[in-house]
């Protein structure tokens, strides 16, 4: 296979590279033949090489794609070999099941482990066998990985979302409507397709449909809330999220997990525009020019010698190594909150991080009393009516006037729900040292200082169009109950005021954090904001021209 | 050419390559010496040369990219050798005029062809030429493609916008606008320049022009509506639609014509966001890590081994074939209408795909009797004004209440516009099976489901915006004449009702269709869907407010 | 090194390529060895030797970067052997230092450039060195490119933003406001990470500031404005511009300058759609799919042979040549405005280039009599008050009704401010000429004919909603006091006046001479300029409907 001749063969094949786009002639470049690459595998398990035989022509696309993943070339065992920072398998290697160690992993291995455990489990011509692969199945040999992910705000998606009344609320507003007295938008299926598209669903199990597929009588399982890959899926099996979210099936491929259009799939204008930001940046920029010449599979990510413009994953999670030193400049993790010293975006007011991934026990006062006195000095009357309200997170309808503090999160055990001063200068110093593989620890820092100010800046802003919404309900423009968090998001103004925070507040914000510059000014920036401020402002003196010349 | 020492150098200068994001000196790699490539060329037409001998250098760019063509390197004979699905001349080699057949399609092939059908045709040197080459000369070789395109609604899509008065209504009302009296916008410029970019001009021969290029004096033909590659220009001879609408002029890349930036020109953000949602699925989210890998040129194209993410050609276009079995998933097909059984967008109500390309053709009742009653009990008298009332396609002002339906389209000989269930079906099938060379049939048909349940949402939330509209012209916020279609949508509460079934409407049918998570949320989905309804609503409560104060 | 066997090697290693997407195993390709590379080059500095030893693991990513640079390569002296066409460097040799012409351009070359002049040297580890180099720098060895640079608007872009009364009213009323009586929006530190983000800071020495890097003890220079890679920078140094704004460091590199990304960061949606409206345009298409393939570094860019597809820098600064004749299609210029015979953006109203870069010299009659007087026969007496003022370019409120021209500039010495028709008609023919390497002068001459019609067009839609500024404020609806310029611009209905410029109209022109087709229809094009207009004429009519009812 390796003598000359085949050098020379190859060598002619190549020439035709240099004239590469003058030539429609190489049709069949990056073809694939499928058989060959499958006899090529070695140490597949006997079930796996017979789930292989049919799907190999029943669905070539997903076998093709795990071809390429590293599943299907590495064993266990052999993963174990790498050097610690080089290593992608995190469970002690005597820890994996001795019938898994020593074969690669395919289709059998994940689709067939521990049945018992898949309310999903069906009888496939001889094998149990549970379509949806959960972090369970997966912490089989990703241990760590799987641990660290269940405890962030990610595995917590569906439930942040939709176990937080005020959240709950938000998402009701935006999805239903009604008509001649019926009620529209669907609740589960719209929802499904939108919010929960990313946040994940709950996947039922329904039942089973025997179908013909491919000319072969086969059952399948039904489900309710299935496909869906959400952060925060609520698995059959109990388990919470989808490793398939970032690592799609069936390549489950690093540098798909590491691109940015990953992470844009569900970070992304308008109410988290962080793909955004980045794209419009100097980052970005050079990403899109040169990122081809990359090297982005490397376990131990090295800056400079890997890569040079940071992609999310870069600051937010990978292994990130000095490439002349060797010196660890940032741990793994799947916990992306522990490198968040703030939470910028899906608030009302940006505040610390909280001390826990599940935000949907956290509760927070609604109003201080000195700001209530003081709005209410200026006849707002309604906002005494929202002192004392404990609301779930992440609701403060104002700041304390008097301290300019914003939220006084607690844990269901009254302890404090975000990080203290001391663990977000520690997270912060992690940021700025990723930065200082290429920038001055000053340049860094400046970066942070203007972060600091526009969160103030915003916060502030946020305070106005609350000012301006109380403004709308005092005057019956709008109307609030309490007692029904509908309410307070189904009307335009209301809406309004949540584009306030929702999408500008977190659009200057993330421009600011990540310097893609029209996204503080005219996109969604600044421009916008002060818009929105005089929208509320223009209709409520409608409203009271109207008003006054019905007196 | 092909000895060791070849191999050798070449080989050296490939040594560059795992460096070579740290060099800056191949600066000459990529460059192609043009006219080495010409020299090379084979079955080159006299004609073709004596073209060539002047625009190699008088405009090198399109001899550039006409050398990258297949083409310029291939014989209409030579094409016909090919297996009939890897063949990409589908005129019988027999039918093909015999002094086209073993010369490579040059310069003079196309645009000296059939000089008396073209009303643009000029003497260029001694050559009847003509500047633009029609879906009618493509047939010459091309002629299945041309036959089912021209069955298609994008060869019709100029007729489809302009012939339709309701149309060509929301086209003048969106273009031109009054100023001290006069009418700007300027129907003719500002509609070539935007819709009909799109849709095609009528491109008429105004006269010729006589210039001096490249120091040589030359004459040249004067259009009007022309440059235009819209999909369904009306061209001087006749015909409708642009080849190079997506095979783009002159490499007529199939590579471009299946890449999903060529569809994303017309359908993307805001009336049509198909590219868009495609961009942020999952689907998008492996093309743009991997496309480069792709096998983009394979005629019969194969899942898997050619490709794994999909674009738009794939699931609505091409050929496409089993890796293993080599059995046909899917026909190629230039009418993509024949892959659709629900027409999704730039419809009031969604509904079945018509029976004909040339929807211009079809009309249908405004409002069924039963839902103007209906609306008349809640003192929505316009409504009624509008029963009976026939409408060019796709104007169903509301469904039937009775029964939900929302259609009774019909084509002028009375039968039915629509096609029928059974090939809705038969059509939704196709699609399923097109999913499943990577899914199975149920994870694609939930999201078929998912689609029918967000179908009849949306259109439920159309019947409420067109509610809100009857009420606005009802208290004389905006006005109608239905006998002057423009005033349909011309005021701002117009626009806002335009928005909530063209924007917002099609964006969460698209959303849900391919998974592009927030095209069905924030990014045009249910949020501004249902802040568009409020929006309308609190207008009407301003003026009412300020009526009821005049009283 | 190059002998049979490494050829053999090399063959064997590419043998994976066609295979490439189904191996996962090159974990190391693309990865580059910082120390090796290092260590190969050859004629540097001793200076630059010793910033290397510490900063290659200090800053791994900044020296990986410099890396990839000409300027790590190659000398002054032998730069200047490179044919006249291909040279990159423009200062005459002997006029460059003598120290710097035989090495290679490393860290102290620049840093360490002119010591003196700039107020950020400080003292590290025994050199003299400024963490900001500026285009006096640069200019040492490029000094045509600097002199173009300084002469154009970019360079000027901070003081023509901040230094034109009227514009810098745009800038406070867009990230202000007041709430509870305070101010708020920061005016510093919003706008500078909002429109100064591209326009440029003024950088401020404010200090140094001591810390630890990487165990070192090091002095960091303490900015007010930096990091900041503006246009129009307002250096320590009083020179104008960052060159890292396109050419980033420290690979400084021509690709990157020369991809639409680049100028992409600033030029981009919604106020200046240039990067949006080419990526959805035929060129843009063609680039995403093929751009990989295309020699983006020759400094004498030749269409057809280097590229196909054109990106901005093109057609508005590349060096072009005839890739055949050899003839210069155009000359590279760092004065993009000389391109330009319109100015089509940031502009009430669309007019000539001005003759300056130095646009907030020029000033301009706010409203022409004659036209003050039609609008006063239909009742808008505060028009009258706007005659004669005179405003800083570019607020020209109305054009002069009898003639339709719109601006009456000049410079601070009476001299017209914008350049003359024969001056136009030079550019635009320049333009033309570079469309002419692959299109008919006819086919492009009609495009430049559209957007003089849409020019128009659009200005005449700009008057339109002019009119209904001066009835809000006739009417009370928004109030003016053209004392204070913020209040041209700090209400809802003069941001939606301000919009039909600054956005829609800007993007119809931007669509029609680059064919983004979506950017004049839907985007932000015709139909959103006439929504505007209506959007405004219910405002009045609300606000007139409450005024009449209260009398």
């Amino acid at each position: 296979m390796r003598g000359a001749l085949l050098a020379l063969l190859l060598a002619t094949a190549l020439l035709a590279m240099p004239m590469g786009h003058m030539m429609a002639h190489d049709e069949m470049a990056n073809t694939v033949n499928l058989q060959e690459a499958v006899a090529k595998l070695k140490n597949v398990s006997p079930q796996t090489k017979t789930c292989l035989s049919c799907h190999i022509s029943v669905t070539p696309g997903i076998v093709a794609d795990w071809l390429k993943s590293k599943m299907a070339h590495v064993t266990p065992a052999e993963a174990w070999q790498k050097p610690a920072l080089e290593r992608e398998v995190s469970t002690p290697l005597d820890e994996i099941p001795a019938n898994l160690r020593n074969v690669v992993v395919g289709c059998y291995e994940c689709h067939g482990l521990n049945p018992e455990k898949h309310p999903d489990t069906i009888d496939h011509f001889g094998f149990k066998i549970h379509p949806i692969v959960t972090p369970n199945d997966c912490a089989v040999c990703h241990r760590t990985e799987v641990e660290q992910y269940s405890k962030s705000s990610k595995a917590w998606a569906y439930y942040n979302l939709m176990h937080n009344p005020i959240y709950r609320a938000l998402v009701n507003a935006s999805t239903m409507f009604t008509c001649m007295g019926k009620t529209f938008g669907g609740e589960r299926t719209s929802q499904e397709t939108s919010c929960l598209a990313c946040h994940g669903t709950v996947v039922k199990v329904v039942g089973t449909v025997d179908t013909i597929s491919h000319g072969i009588p086969v059952t399948l399982v039904k489900y309710e809330g299935y496909p869906n890959h959400g952060v925060g899926r609520v698995n059959p099996d109990g388990s919470l999220g989808a490793c398939t979210a970032c690592h799609p099936r069936h390549s489950f491929d690093i540098e798909i997990a590491r691109s940015p259009y990953t992470c844009g799939q569900c970070h992304l204008d308008p109410d988290v525009p962080a793909f955004n930001v980045w794209k419009e940046s100097k980052h970005g920029n050079i990403w899109f020019m040169h990122h081809k010449k990359y090297n982005m599979k490397a376990p131990a990510w090295k800056p400079g010698a890997d890569f040079t413009a940071p992609t999310c994953a870069t600051c937010h999670m990978s292994l990130l190594v000095n490439p002349v030193t060797g010196e660890v400049i940032a741990e793994r993790t799947h916990n992306v909150d522990t490198r968040l010293w703030v939470r910028l975006f899906g608030l009302i007011y940006a505040h610390p991080m909280p001390r826990t991934g599940q935000h949907f026990k956290l509760s927070v006062e609604a109003m201080p009393e000195s700001t209530a006195e003081a709005l209410a000095k200026q006849g707002l009357t309604i906002a005494k009516a929202l002192v004392g309200v404990k609301l779930p997170m992440p609701i403060s309808l104002a700041p304390d006037i008097k301290t300019g503090k914003f939220l006084y999160a607690t844990l269901p055990d009254g302890s404090p729900g975000l990080i203290s001063e001391e663990e977000m200068a520690k997270r912060r110093e992690q940021m700025v040292k990723i930065c200082s593989a290429c920038h001055n620890t000053e340049y860094a820092e400046y970066r942070m200082r203007l972060l600091d100010t526009q969160i103030e800046e915003t916060n502030k802003a946020t305070l106005k169009t609350t000012v301006l919404l109380l403004k709308a309900w005092q005057s019956g423009l709008a109307h609030v109950d309490l007692a029904k968090p509908v309410t307070l998001f189904d009307e335009y103004i209301e809406k309004l005021w949540v584009e306030s925070w929702l999408f500008y507040s977190n659009s200057i914000r993330y421009g600011t954090a990540m310097n893609g510059q029209d996204w503080t000014t005219f996109k969604r920036g600044w421009y916008q904001l002060t818009k929105d401020i005089e929208h509320m402002k223009t209709l409520l003196r409608l409203w009271e021209a109207a008003r006054a010349a019905a007196k």
